[in-house]
């Protein structure tokens, strides 16, 4: 099997710690290791190979982490020098590999804590996928999201896939127990991949064939071409093929998993002092309770605050109230007013 | 008259802004000027000659400070090695006064708002020096503050000088309504001083005699031994002379005075935008209310927080909870058992 992780995001909803240069998949949160390293070292003993779908900005860094863990004779470099979305990126990633070759498809950003579950859903997905199938992961949903699309789930059957919802739909979709988070992960062999983008979006592939004809080799590095990759339409693997493919297949996974979009969602990942809060001897936390404390090289120090948010980067800081951190965004459009550099 | 400004003290309840190299005197905080620089300027039309009296440490700060006011002619700099406390220390600076010359003995560190009622107070005090008293000033309490030492005032005569009391004789000084805090600026004739500290301490004096026979002269950088000091008692002007002298006058002093000691005491004083937040440009303020906000050269955003304390600075953060700032002396106090170097 070969893992295919997308590193393309640079999301700001974890900014100053995600930028576009040092998105927060690299940013290392956990115990001085980044999200996008747990994905690889969820993944060592089921796959022998790694393609990084990376952005040439973030090549750098992210050739510097699979150093860190010490399997660059693992990895190849995708370099896309602009992103067209995961129609695309996948599309490329399945032509660098061989025909019958199973394909993990990951995002770089997640945080899984079940390994065990996680194991036995892959499993389960490659059987699938080796059956010529469409494989997606579904997340049992544990609250009501309206920040994540749905996959309508009769056991392994994809019934329909449903848009982010608003509160109420939510509600009704966690009620009903078969509406599963879509989680962005998929499995299937590259050919199958291949042949229902060709029957879905055959102007995505033509044009990911002719990009991939046309990249440049260095070594590991495979180097796309900016003309070729502005030629490819823009479109995710949800509306090019999965939603439109007859050939579907849901692997519904209970594997304690979040994409940790927000500071919120990052503190309960993190792990925290007795008095709640985010452990770091570094710090200094005196009356102070419940605070996620995100540093830096710099001594934080606080006195009498509880329930905060409090990310120091080496440029900007930033200090919330915690179950307000989708507050982060205002910041981030207001820089974005300003043109500011602190956004790169 | 000469203004002899005494700059060694490096407090540490506005850590970390003040430091031993950078103690609060010398940090720009009010639009981009210092307390002593202030000090200065406060003085510029009183005095034409300027003695100010610096711990070798923070001699090149206190330079620059003085450079970009343009007033070094008007200025020299007493270097002691170490501090030995006020009374030493102006007896080195009435030493190197003409005798019949004027002093008017400043702490660098205070804030003094109403300057037209400033200047009246130095004027009649001056006159009460010219006729051969110590003159202290007397600031009008407007609250129980436990933190300052009172002075029993009966018109200009000092009935006597209080310790710091406790919160119930605060309350009582307050209410009887002659009772003034002990602000630890004074005037009086060079002459006066020596002559009233061979009276009530002749073994400071001649300690600091010895140790100004014994300077070394840099054209105005005038230089103590440290074995000279080393040699010299340490005591305070109030303990040494003060207390004991007949002497003694007081002018009450109306004039908006507050010596800083504390965050919520700098909030107070600091610009506001309309929703009681520090004023600055650069910094973005979401649905936040009366936060004090202390940068830095990095941006400081915050989102959904109020009453907050936040204070960055190159190598250390504090954030703590606005009429909580006592606390951070737990701060420095941790960081005195780690023996760090964030307190230099």
């Amino acid at each position: 099997m070969r893992v295919l992780i997308l590193c393309g995001g640079s999301g700001t909803r974890l900014w100053p710690i995600s930028r576009k240069k040092s998105p927060k998949q690299f940013a290392k949160i956990f115990n001085n290791e980044s999200l996008f390293q747990k994905t690889i070292k969820r993944n060592l003993t089921l796959a022998n190979r790694f393609s990084i779908i990376v952005n040439e900005l973030q090549l750098p860094l992210c050739q510097k982490q699979v150093q860190e863990l010490g399997v660059e004779e693992k990895c190849d470099f995708l370099i896309e020098p602009v992103g067209r979305n995961t129609a695309p990126a996948i599309a490329l990633g399945a032509l660098h590999s061989k025909k019958d070759e199973t394909l993990l498809v990951l995002p770089s950003d997640h945080l899984i804590k079940n390994q065990t579950e996680y194991e036995r859903c892959v499993s389960l997905a490659s059987q699938f996928a080796s059956e010529g199938n469409l494989v997606t992961f579904g997340i049992k949903a544990n609250y009501p999201e309206t920040g994540y699309g749905y996959i309508e789930a009769d056991g392994n059957a994809v019934k329909s896939f449903k848009e982010k919802p608003d509160a109420m739909t939510a509600q009704k979709y966690l009620d009903a127990g078969n509406y599963l988070w879509n989680s962005g992960m998929f499995c299937f062999k590259a050919s199958t991949y291949l042949r229902e983008l060709e029957n879905h979006s055959p102007e995505i592939l033509t044009a990911s064939q002719k990009t991939y004809d046309q990249k440049l080799i260095q070594s590991s590095i495979i180097t796309f071409k900016l003309e070729n990759m502005n030629s490819i339409p823009s479109d995710s693997i949800d509306y090019a093929v999965m939603e439109n493919s007859q050939k579907v297949k849901v692997v519904p996974s209970d594997i304690a998993w979040t994409d940790l979009g927000s500071f919120d969602a990052l503190y309960t990942e993190l792990d925290h002092d007795s008095n709640g809060n985010t452990k770091n001897d570094n710090n200094i936390y005196f009356q102070s309770e419940n605070n996620l404390v995100l540093g830096g090289k710099r001594l934080i120090a606080t006195f009498n605050v509880e329930d905060l948010i409090i990310v120091d980067s080496e440029d900007a800081l930033v200090i919330g109230k915690k179950g307000e951190s989708q507050n982060v965004k205002k910041i981030v459009e207001e820089l974005q007013k300003r043109e500011s550099h602190l956004l790169i």
